[in-house]
């Protein structure tokens, strides 16, 4: 056999930028995106990606150059996950709820030839092109424009600003015929996203199309998603590329019905109708649609994927007695999105409603298109399965990362030479063989989605010339499932007027922070407590943070315009 | 980027093998597989075919070793597409309605180290194994008993046999904590598949890992299959593999529904007892189920995969009128199973019912995990989308085989340096993407699901000292599909007690072919029709042959013991 081996014709590179085409054939004539009142057909979004694709090139685009992203999850937005790529160029999409300072580290370090920018985000953009050095050269801007906007809710373009184009403008001078240019290798970047709005060490994940194929296949699979599916998007696409669901409702020919606004009412306005089929959503949108005030149950079930933070019991119920069917699972952008999720299994329908929602609440098991997943230990030996040992997740299989752009050691450090990428999370293994996350990693706080890194926050903290110590952790909240706590113990010399409040210590961070980062909660502590070998004791500290409670009641739906 | 491309932990190589212990974790305690009185779950079945792989391994099998299955669609039979891989070997499934001299040729051909027969098949594979010649090492045999037959059902053992083992005792001695041999790299092979009963030039295809891991995931998108589907298996798993179902299945933790019988009676019953929701069926099978005199429709909906021939719009009315709905593809052996799906348009809805089904009878569009399907004329150009210009079908994507077991030249000739598998089939492209086969591959006649090559027929007619000219075509037929149809022209200077009479020339070939392969018809001609470069016209004989109409009624249901 051994003369058999790859061939041109089964070497072709896996991409699901072919979904694309064939959605255009198969589902023409059908809807793939909604947005307000305008909607598109496949037929449409394929002939409008190959135009945007087309205008790239023209721009002089090339393959492997980065391009930026700051949109919400407009028509836009869905279309640049295939357009970009086509155009051989690598998708950079960007949170645009970070400050202007992180923003500008994150696209210099990117690289960025060119960023599309949405209208509201425009202002921010601008601040962040404003803080390059000069000896860098500026990515060229295009504007994505919104129709459906009130004019009110337009601001007023500033003067001398140098977009050269609207998004709608390439698309229209662009060529639907265009060949797009098909990676050379399945194992060539397709996109980058960074983990944490990080003002010091950006970690710019990239991922290959061939990861993007697997990982768009089998998010499908998994959830049992059918031909067709009426898919709303509540999460935002910048987070980890929606979980790779842009590209797997190509493979379905679903309907995309896209969305600036989160808040309740809008979401559950969408679902009625539109016949919403499935959603995937933060914890904290679940927790937000659960405590709206509706009496009513949803006409049909709306299938919902929730990653991160398992859902309190209460929540869960609450959804599902609404009409929602949660499934549960734990990802990251190193991963693309949810690679482990809590199967259900048949034998648990017959469990009281506590131990289902105790069953439901693990993260579970991998998904199939994923070789291996384990929990170790500090030698690289499996935990046991008894649901107690703790140990560190570990991952093997196409969804892993290539690895940092431009930082070998953080790429070394986690894709290890034995074979396994240590995700940092830390869980148990339970008998049946589904892990359940017990601490995050030690530096992760998971507020309203948004991961941060506790340490950047530390850094902060630590800059404060008043501060002695630092040390930062999640506070449990009942609306964002998170927030930072900021424990800190101060000078020992200060004078009396130079003693912060907690107030001006969180205004400090606010300065140089986005805004989901800055403590909520500032303790002030004589001393941190720390073990014999100088290292603060971060479990004393999450205890103290666990007792104080959530911060934040739900506050009433209709003051939540935006999460 | 360039400093990024593939690491130890995304390299892990893609196969369908992990799909067994995600099974045995996720649907450890649901059915995997029900055969008449007996049924496993998927924890027993992973058990079990750890067992078994670590028995393989105990007995010399190492890895790139062939191991060949003569059975029915039994337990042992879905068991053993994964125990035999998980030992490191290539599985090669073998038809057991071949006759012995074939089936030597392919032993042989294949190199097998060993063969799993069963009980029925083992007076046929000991017929095969006298044949060969005495320097050629002969492959070790393991019986697979049944317990579910009959005693009178059973034939007495023959004196003399070297049977190592029984299946189940393979099973109990091995170790259920194996480590199952991975495959160095998903291009390793997985299986080696005969396309035809050949005598002369048998066809070895051989597929890797990661074909088979695509395809499968592949087949369960595209047909929608929920987790957890209740799978008939109608189709014979030595036909390319199942069409990779019995992999899919344990990726979904379906329920397996073994069967020997495939008569209509069986099917209903067991659609009915066990809940099916999933079946594969040649033409043939959906042939008979419809022709069964059945009054009341299905209690519940019944999806039917049915690929090769498309059906014809009496059978599909009737089908899905007893609640049988039908989707039709093609594929072959080269690309394991149905590769192009006839993927349903919501628009066709309101067609009239014979639209609906001239839509369903079209081959249609490649499924998401195929790269690119095209149809090209003799110079490597699409042909017009106007569903008039004939051109060949070729391929891109994982689905393509590695090539052919020991035949460069023929892996050369379909496997192109353009990069693209032509696959012999002949066909048109709609408007609007679709493809319909318009006449397949000069040399191939589809007989109740068996593919055969009318050269190998034709080489045969012309082994008859009377037979001076011999060319086999396919005669339609209401129950086969096709049967083969031969047309001859005798040498001049025969004595007439030497002129054969049709049924001699019929059972000179019955000697020398298996059954199916045996010309149903003989046509006498003076001089058959050819071009003006001596080729004889084959559209002229199947002009012919077609006028003639069905050889066979379909008989009562009763009759049909077995396909």
């Amino acid at each position: 056999m051994n003369q058999l081996t790859r061939n041109q014709a089964n070497s072709t590179a896996l991409t699901p930028l072919t979904f694309l085409e064939r959605a255009a054939t198969v589902y023409g004539n059908s809807i793939s995106i909604i947005y307000n009142n305008t909607s598109f057909t496949w037929s449409q979004t394929h002939k409008r990606c190959l135009q945007l694709a087309s205008s790239l090139s023209s721009l002089g685009i090339q393959k492997g150059d980065v391009v930026s992203v700051l949109s919400p999850n407009t028509p836009a937005m869905y279309e640049l996950h295939f357009s970009v790529p086509m155009s051989g160029a690598i998708l950079n999409n960007l949170n645009f709820r970070l400050d202007h300072k992180t923003l500008s580290v994150l696209l210099i370090h990117s690289e960025s030839k060119l960023i599309f920018v949405d209208i509201l985000s425009l202002s921010l953009t601008l601040n962040a092109l404003s803080l390059f050095p000069t000896n860098i050269q500026q990515p060229k801007l295009v504007l994505i424009m919104d129709e459906t906007l009130a004019p009110h809710q337009i601001p007023p373009l500033p003067k001398n600003v140098n977009i050269i184009n609207t998004y709608e403008g390439l698309v229209a001078k662009g060529d639907p015929y265009f060949k797009w240019i098909r990676p050379d290798s399945e194992w060539d970047p397709i996109t980058l996203n960074y983990t944490s709005g990080t003002t010091s060490s950006p970690k710019g994940v990239v991922h290959c199309h061939r990861a993007t194929f697997i990982v768009s296949l089998d998010s499908l699979i998994d959830w049992s998603v059918p031909v067709q599916p009426v898919f709303l998007w509540t999460l935002p696409m910048f987070h980890s590329n929606g979980w790779s669901y842009p590209w797997a409702m190509a493979a379905v020919g679903g309907i995309n019905i896209c969305t600036r606004r989160t808040d309740a009412p809008t979401i559950y306005t969408l679902i009625e109708s539109h016949g919403v089929t499935h959603m995937c959503a933060a914890p904290v949108v679940l927790n937000m649609l659960s405590n709206f005030n509706k009496t009513e149950p949803l006409k049909k079930p709306v299938h919902v994927l929730t990653g991160g933070s398992s859902p309190p019991t209460a929540i869960l119920t609450r959804a599902e007695r609404l009409g929602f069917e949660v499934s549960h699972g734990f990802g990251m952008t190193e991963v693309i999105g949810v690679i482990v999720s809590c199967a259900w299994k048949r034998e648990w329908d017959r469990f009281p409603a506590t131990e289902k929602a105790r069953m439901k609440a693990r993260q579970g098991v991998r998904k199939v298109g994923v070789a291996e997943v384990d929990v170790v230990g500090p030698t690289g030996e499996s935990v046991k399965n008894d649901g107690v040992t703790v140990g560190e997740i570990v991952v093997k299989g196409a969804c892993v990362m290539l690895g940092y752009f431009k930082d070998e050691i953080a790429t070394s450090q986690c894709i290890k030479k034995n074979g396994w990428f240590y995700t940092g999370d830390v869980a148990v293994m339970h008998e049946d063989g589904y892990l359940e996350i017990k601490d995050r990693s030690k530096d992760l706080i998971i507020s309203g989605g948004e991961n941060m890194s506790s340490v950047e926050v530390e850094g902060v903290l630590y800059m404060h010339s008043a501060v002695k110590e630092a040390a930062v952790v999640a506070r449990p909240d009942d609306f964002w499932g998170e927030t930072p706590c900021g424990f800190v113990s101060l000078k020992d010399e200060l004078k009396k007027n130079d003693i912060p409040t907690d107030n001006e210590i969180k205004e400090f961070c606010k300065e140089k922070l986005p805004h989901f980062m800055m403590p909520k909660t500032i303790v002030f502590m004589k001393e941190l407590p720390k073990t014999s070998t100088g290292k603060v004791q971060k479990h004393v500290l999450r205890k103290v943070a666990k007792k104080m409670g959530s911060l934040s009641l739900p506050p009433p739906p209709r003051l939540i315009s935006r999460i």
